[in-house]
């Protein structure tokens, strides 16, 4: 690519510009846990985040949420570039999030350090998600854990029936809904002990 | 999925908006005519949707665009839910473009009248972006060309050999980066050029 790139003859700061362009377009090639719709394949990190930011402005909008939206969604199209480098890892494996956790910072460094005009914008955007201490941040994580969820619904739960996932594994990884939109999280709930009664989760 | 959904007794208003997540999902399963970096498929409507939002978002800061990015933001996001019922078309075909647009007037008008908070709001995004009238809808339009010129460059012109796409077709579909975003088109004008010279694109 980068050759290709240099073939082109693309001088700076054009050539900064497009690299971050390209670079971000990476995320299309990051497979997550979650199967589309249809089971064929896993969905991508490039469209995660875009359901995740109409996601957000949908619930926003349903539930009159007191957020500054364009920072939220600025948030939402951001927060998982940090995986072009350091991959994705699934929510269920606690151990291999935390060794991520550098790599994925050191990533955001890097592109923010790369000549872009969003540089210092980006890191301060994903920190803010990390550090969830906003409303904003907080939504965000929600709408990260939520919109996985009515997808695993909608196609009989493949991600979870494929990794043997419980009960309180989902209901673990759900704690930001908990802890931020409680009653949503009660209608998950509910959603959740009619999966097990199906048999798309296990007990436990 | 509906079956599924029902399967599960999630009840209005809940319904409503489970099913227009869903149903926005299904731009997962909408292919463009563009490869993704590594050639080895093509891109889907979502993540073009997320390259365009984030794209604009960087190309905002780096031109300091004087935008209300927030509504800039939104119609990103919306602006291909169309193509859910109506998918995708090249770009390099305007007669069955011609054909499509009563369909994706009817989706959206669909979505629009689910009975989600959003529906009036997401019709207006819509007509709105295709309009052309306001500054916001021309830098979506914009991004909308740009973010698949850079992509087509950078895998080696996959999508034009594919289609044996000429150098005027690339001119005209850019015509609106032409009109609102001269500087850029000059750029792009050049980096054409060197596409034909590489043979990527053909003469014509």
């Amino acid at each position: 690519m980068a050759d290709l790139v240099d073939a082109l003859a693309v001088s700076a700061p054009h050539r900064q510009r497009l690299d971050f362009l390209l670079a971000a377009h990476d995320l299309t090639a990051v497979l997550r846990v979650n199967r589309l719709l249809n089971g064929s394949r896993c969905e991508t990190s490039a469209e995660h985040s875009w359901h995740l930011a109409l996601g957000l402005l949908a619930i926003a909008r349903e539930l009159d949420l007191p957020l500054d939206l364009e920072k939220a969604l600025r948030m939402a199209l951001v927060h998982d570039l940090c995986e072009i480098d350091a991959g994705d890892v699934s929510a269920y494996d606690a151990e291999a999030r935390a060794a991520k956790a550098q790599a994925e910072r050191e990533c955001i460094e890097r592109l923010a350090a790369s000549g872009i005009a969003l540089g210092s914008e980006l890191l301060a955007l994903w920190l803010e998600y990390e550090a969830q201490e906003t409303l904003e941040s907080r939504w965000v994580r929600v709408l990260d854990r939520l919109m996985p969820f009515v997808v695993n619904l909608s196609n009989g739960g493949q991600a979870w029936k494929d990794h043997a996932i419980t009960r309180s594994q989902v209901v673990r990884i759900n704690d930001p809904v908990r802890e931020h939109a409680p009653e949503l999280f009660a209608w998950m709930l509910g959603r959740i002990d009619d999966c097990v009664a199906r048999g798309w989760l296990r007990e436990g």
